[in-house]
């Protein structure tokens, strides 16, 4: 591992998340891989939570992905208990790597008296490397676990992120207010579909699983799946959001009912926090970039070019060096293959239109722009002129970190 | 300009390419951009030449783009000269754009008496800033013109090459000896659809224009869109190949005529050449990547999957860092979604197999791959173990280098 230092992005402190009644967490230091720092992290819900999950599309999934999905299947989307471990993803492991994982969650459900398939499981760092699965099942029987927990939760997840991430957002369903808690993880290999590596939602609220996982779906587009740090998706990849249902309210089974308006919105709220914080600790990141697409034949189309402008490292290293070299934005709309009119076409930063007729503009001010693209946070935006499609994309920009942070991993 | 030094993947030296009769070519200092070497690059070819094309698939292209398009389907494929400027693009530079790029060939075609839609066009540099084309207008006539200036006008052409870059190969036709020249340049903005940036190849084989434009595109699927350096696809991509037809063979009508077995392997040897020779001037590259995937349904998913891995940032860094990360291949397979077997594909370094049975293989020598990561050369092999589809695609290493190079470049 590389010593790394906290991100400049980095926000002030880690938010202070409330108590979910029933909802404990803990961890402990099991020597999966890491020697000096609490690496699994386990969490409990009470009876009758239930948990809806997104993860990776990625064809070559790691194990606890596999069992996870398996097990969702199983038990209808019951949910018991959550078990991390941070060093080892435990991915392209076999048969083994399988087993490590449902004797993983056999050993959670053991202590709660349930059954297996109630207890997810994630794990997280290098591929490839037969995960120690007995050091994890001996250390959980140990884990002192608490409602007050969810910083140290936070931070049990890390890899090489430099600081830990939570989110907390408060609704009204029925008149009744519920709580939403969100930590998460991930730095490298991000990219959507999914994009987090890791993140785990709690709410207290009462909704159907089926209307869970809706919404979900439905917020997860516009928070982890707009964001990329380096294009690269994760074989590890998950999302899961649980309902203990312990808040009072009126239970709620259809995802379109207005009732679900309020958390919706703080959900969403909660998520796209979490998966701009993965961003401002994107590998070796100095500058938060925002990315947004108008103009375009639709929403995908928008989304498609916003993305392959986020993951361009042409222009990811022009942001890195200060550098006003918005022809690169332009490259990387013609490269996306989307419909654009280039003489319509303008290209904005930080407020600032720099085209016009399909050129440059005249007397633009270079001074403002380049006081811009020394800030902190890049504003982008692209207008393609040919329609009505939007959407935002955040990412980062490429530095001489990346390249030490990646080139030096795995030895 | 980031000063750079010589990659240390190029050749030991340029090429000795023999003069093709009747093609003269010159360099002149126009003070387009740089203010200390030859930047316009002049060629001019016997009556009776005809050129077949191959451009950028972007659709933000730059003005010489469309000016070659234009004049390739007024003139039906003939050519007299090709202007090349180094150190600005002309990309998105508008309708002005368009009239520097035909007022630069109306000034070679007034040289040579000859229509303008005989003259190609290239520029090449940065993006956005209006071409000084009256510099080149007036540069013209004083350009020296010999049929042995072929390295001179390699460099002429260069930006952030850091080596001069030729090739030249012979074959026969139907008993006559026919020669075939060619120069490129590319270093950053390197992805298919084109390649190379610009590459220029010559022959003195009578070909009809047809032939010679099937036989192009075919050649140019294994050569110039093989590579990537960074993903991002240029918007001045060019690849021309000009027949001169002095050689004396019969011509030859018909791209799949046997007559032109020879010299169609002879060009594949010229234009894979060169576009390796690109790689290897990878903005940064300290390592030349080959990749070959096996296994694939077919042809096109197995190019899909090599050139997903050679565009992962963290396979690249990997690379740099001479770190035996192979899950990282696995990742990157993964995230292809092209069909995979997980538990029958293979990852093979060096020659050394690397997996088996869907996880790592027990005993592999370690050793051996290190010795292998530390040499210049790396060979990555991946089977998908799921149908009979084969390509090889080549890259480079990402490293500080490319960091240095792109955050400074049109500062």
């Amino acid at each position: 591992m590389v010593a790394t230092t906290l991100s400049p992005l980095a926000p002030a402190s880690f938010p202070a998340l409330p108590p979910i009644a029933g909802v404990a967490l803990g961890t402990i230091a099991a020597g999966v891989k890491y020697k000096d720092r609490p690496d699994v992290t386990f969490v409990t819900f009470p009876a009758g939570t239930v948990v809806a999950g997104v993860f990776t599309r990625s064809l070559t999934p790691g194990a606890p992905i596999l069992w996870c999905r398996d097990a969702l299947e199983a038990s209808g989307g019951r949910a018991r208990a959550l078990v991390v471990n941070a060093g080892n993803s435990n991915v392209f492991t076999g048969q083994e790597g399988y087993d490590a994982s449902a004797e993983t969650a056999r050993a959670a459900a053991r202590l709660l008296d349930c059954p297996a398939e109630d207890v997810m499981v994630s794990s997280t760092g290098v591929i490839g490397v037969p995960l120690p699965y007995e050091k994890i099942v001996n250390a959980l029987p140990s884990v002192a676990l608490s409602e007050d927990n969810w910083e140290a939760a936070a931070r049990g997840i890390m890899t090489t992120d430099t600081f830990a991430k939570g989110a907390t957002a408060t609704a009204e369903i029925g008149g009744v207010t519920v709580a939403i808690n969100g930590i998460a993880k991930g730095s490298g290999m991000i990219e959507p579909n999914m994009a987090t590596m890791l993140a785990y939602v709690v709410t207290d609220a009462a909704i159907g699983r089926q209307a869970l996982d809706a919404v979900l779906r439905d917020v997860n587009e516009r928070s982890f799946n707009a964001i990329t740090v380096d294009s690269d998706t994760s074989t590890s990849d998950t999302l899961l959001l649980f309902a203990t249902g312990t808040a009072g309210n009126a239970p709620v089974a259809d995802a379109a009912s207005p009732a679900l308006a309020g958390f919706r919105a703080a959900l969403e709220a909660v998520m796209g926090d979490l998966a701009r914080q993965v961003v401002r600790d994107g590998e070796g990141a100095q500058k938060f970039i925002t990315v947004t697409v108008r103009g375009a034949e639709d929403g995908a189309a928008a989304r498609r070019v916003a993305k392959i402008i986020a993951n361009s490292p042409l222009v990811k290293t022009a942001i890195a060096g200060e550098d006003a070299n918005w022809g690169r934005i332009v490259m990387a709309v013609g490269k996306s293959y989307e419909k654009v009119n280039p003489r319509g076409l303008t290209v904005t930063f930080g407020g600032q239109r720099l085209t016009e007729d399909g050129r440059v503009r005249p007397g633009y001010d270079e001074a403002e722009l380049t006081r811009h693209l020394k800030g902190q946070e890049i504003d982008i935006e692209v207008d393609l002129a040919v329609g009505g499609g939007e959407a935002t994309v955040w990412t980062c920009d490429l530095t001489h970190g990346y390249i030490a942070i990646n080139a030096d991993y795995r030895s």
